[in-house]
């Protein structure tokens, strides 16, 4: 049997059924060439006249000239109609695209209880569905709703609704786990009964992660018979999601020997990842599988001295076969393996018999001790560790900075911030409101900023968090801040503590605008702004 | 074979390794006695003497008077050394456990590379630690490190490790996916073989997510013999995390018919999930099968119409069996019964189908949907109870409150506060220095209340936390403030919601203190200070 899988995403279509995802018609087509360059075979656009951003997604989507086929999504045709006739359909041959997801139900009890009709009104309403769109030359693929629920009520019955869409001419045959409560070799068994029933069909698998398992799911069809998986980039879907495409592809093409879109291509597989959490707007888990920001970060102190020596004793593949990198976390169970490789990383000059070396990770230490954590925020470590080289130029003298908030009965609470800087030799002062103390403080810096460094419009902070240290007493106690800034390529993390949360918080603000102007204020670099005057930034 | 399962818990052990995952001896004792009540078997609890936490965990964890066993993780001794004479052997005895987990190596190559010592040598130091520490009593769980990879590696090795763990007296022998790069299928092949090959042993397993199969991994070694499951809440652990409880849990008991911890604990599922989740101050994902706040969300029109027709067209299980609700955008049906159940262990007279109680409910649901979560405020529930029950009266009456942080360069920063009450009919003014912002609140409100309650004198802050609510503009978006109070005698929560952190934790600081006033606001109770005046508190 064929090695080879086609990868059909529907990011663009049931993606966006997920929780707090929403894509406008330009973001799906950023999306759509994304997909494109990581070579999967299908990418299901949307539903053609359901509402005005697919209408443009299919139209402006044949200028780009993709290389994947482009499908558009809908159902079968209505009970008691002709296809001829049917809206969707019509709008799905009005889109222009070659190819059709065409879905209708296997599952007697939703015939009678969603559709409310006979379970032989709806198999012709398959037959006549797709004859049609084959006959208008369109590639059909068939997505047989609820299959496998179908199958264990009903099995004939199932069976039959498969062979009725490969009758009429279907090229693809899709089991679908809608409700996603199918197991894994309840998924086996099925798929391999189906493949000896249909011997000519080819067939697919399309399922959805409520038990935590629909990328296993995917795997045991994938080892039964199917050919096409259909998921999503991030596992984005309805619930709990559709099957996740970026463990699903690593898993078949560095785990099980199959061809999906090649090991060449795989090498971007984290870079779309993370494109499309971007567009999508949607914060990516750092422990998702493969691609997430901690996939192959390394924390305890003996791991990390046996991944120094053998990156394989504690990671299962080399993680630049997915465009993902190793990561060793600094943290107070760590020995100073930990600091070594990640300067370098990048790329100081870090021996740690030194006593410049040793001076560093002491003093990263009693930060530590005081209360800060290098784990999560990486760019804080950076800047220390480039501090400590001497190559970093201070971004401004600090003079002051005042923040008021004021609530009276009644009325909405004021924020306001006030901050008095020198910038690059001039005397700078700023005043500015905002949703809450940190936004004020946000605002008022990057207004005493923006006019040196314009560059910083094109960060804004997109995480943050507060945690206190001592519970003993909690208001008077210290608080560490940690704050997560993106821009349009990558995200980073900084971090500031203080008794005082407006403190912390101004010296994670000041770390994370440090972080994002690095190439301006490295003693290495041409100045691009104003020059800035010498030392180092005092926080 | 027997259908009942062992839940061994490590979240407070291996989860800590997740990134951004950090826990106070504190912390840990609130989440031992959440998974105690949830039913789990064994509870990990950390490393004894790693550090400060852990010690203090262990001792303290003794007066809780848990079901579950609490045990110890620690690793074979040293090489070349004496088991009696081995520190972290020691250490584990000290901690007072009847349980102990002791990891070893069955990995040839990490023998060799980590260890740096001979095959014989790691059997000696497998055999000799789980024999004395069987010695003194303890029940041992040997932890089989990166079992799978070491049985592809060398079958014999692997297979004489676990026989010389059983032969030394170890009561579990564990097969772990150390780095997570096992397939389902394997690991069921592997897993039949080694329980015909040591027939008399009792096996376990341990899976890590970095292929997203940590879930089908476990389930497969269950089908193939294994009665112990390690795993952690809401899958937390280092790089992908660890297999997820929250979704192994329901997937053996509702899905493959064994028993772990009853169906009817399995009705906690959900809330213990949360509860950890707000401890471990990590946001769960809205999308996590079984206990996520979307897990039973429909969206889509036509699901929509479907589900209340039928939930079975578009659930896999009925979602009260998890703990969890159905959420249908258009008419929230379901979670009153919680509600009800919670006043009613206040002893209120609460009848969940009078008009007053649906009014109550849904007042409770617009402040949920509006970012607040009482399944960590129990105080401020109780407020919301009473109060709509016309129980309480007025602590004061609010006009304004003024908050201001000030730094200049080379100066502490400096935070006040300013409020203006109204106190049982005498205008109030007062102000007051803080550590912090919160504090500085703290300290000029309870100037304000003190000479009326002295009562307040007796409690304060004890933890204080921070939730951004919505992560795609961070310093602008929503925040829920958890401030946790005492006194000599208990513990109570309390919760804030804002788009600014000041007027959240204000919010959250109020409560806080009616709470602990509650005896002198509630309308029965005789006045013990000057009589405050009549109404509710507007807040």
């Amino acid at each position: 049997m064929s090695k080879s899988i086609s990868i059909f995403d529907t990011t663009l279509r049931d993606g966006t059924q997920g929780e707090g995802v929403s894509l406008s018609a330009d973001d799906k087509l950023k999306i759509a060439k994304k997909l494109d360059e990581l070579g999967v075979q299908y990418i299901e656009g949307g539903i053609p006249g359901s509402n005005s951003k697919d209408i443009e997604f299919f139209k402006r989507v044949q200028q780009l000239g993709l290389s994947a086929k482009i499908t558009a999504f809908g159902s079968t045709r209505r009970k008691d109609s002709k296809a001829e006739q049917d809206g969707n359909l019509k709008r799905i041959l009005e889109s222009g695209v070659q190819a059709a997801t065409l879905v209708g139900k296997s599952w007697d009890f939703h015939v009678h209880t969603a559709l409310q009709t006979t379970l032989d009104e709806n198999l012709a309403m398959i037959y006549d569905s797709i004859a049609f769109l084959k006959q208008q030359g369109l590639e059909v693929i068939f997505d047989a709703e609820h299959f496998f629920d179908g199958y264990k009520n009903n099995a004939d019955y199932a069976v039959s609704v498969l062979k009725k869409a490969k009758e009429a001419g279907a090229d693809w045959l899709v089991m679908c786990d809608t409700n996603g409560g199918t197991l894994p070799h309840e998924i086996h068994g099925i798929v391999t009964s189906l493949t000896s029933l249909i011997p000519q069909a080819q067939f697919g698998i399309h399922t959805h992660n409520d038990c935590e398992l629909a990328v296993a799911n995917t795997l045991s069809a994938v080892e039964a018979g199917a050919r096409q998986v259909q998921g999503t980039i991030n596992g984005y879907g309805e619930r709990c999601g559709n099957a996740n495409l970026c463990s699903i592809i690593p898993n078949l093409e560095l785990k099980l020997g199959y061809e999906c879109i090649g090991e060449d291509r795989l090498k971007q597989l984290t870079n779309t990842a993370r494109f499309v959490s971007e567009i999508a707007n949607v914060n990516m888990p750092v422990n998702q599988p493969y691609v997430g920001n901690a996939a192959f970060a390394h924390k305890g102190g003996i791991h990390v001295s046996a991944i120094l020596r053998d990156s394989r004793t504690y990671e299962h593949i080399v993680p630049e076969l997915v465009g993902n990198k190793q990561r060793v976390l600094v943290s107070e169970l760590a020995g100073q393996s930990n600091i070594v490789s990640k300067a370098q990383d990048m790329g100081l000059d870090f021996d740690s018999t030194s006593e410049h070396s040793r001076k560093v990770i002491e003093k990263i230490k009693d930060l530590e001790h005081q209360g800060y954590q290098f784990e999560a925020a990486d760019a804080s470590l950076e800047l220390l560790l480039r501090e400590a080289g001497g190559e970093m130029k201070e971004l401004f003298t600090f003079e002051s900075f005042k923040m008021l908030v004021e609530k009276t009965a009644g009325r909405a609470v004021v924020s306001e911030a006030f901050v008095k800087l020198n910038v690059a030799g001039n005397n700078v002062y700023t005043a500015a409101e905002g949703n809450g103390p940190v936004n004020a403080l946000d605002n008022a810096l990057r207004k005493a900023l923006v006019q040196y460094f314009p560059a910083i419009k094109e960060m804004h902070l997109s995480d943050y968090k507060v945690r206190v240290l001592d519970e003993k007493d909690a208001t008077a106690a210290k608080v560490r801040v940690l704050i997560e800034s993106r821009n349009i390529n990558q995200s980073w993390n900084t971090v500031g503590v203080s008794e005082n949360v407006i403190e912390a918080s101004w010296e994670a603000l000041v770390d994370s605008m440090r972080y994002a102007l690095l190439g301006q204020i490295l003693q290495t670099s041409e100045p691009e702004a104003a020059s800035p005057s010498q030392g180092l930034v005092n926080h």
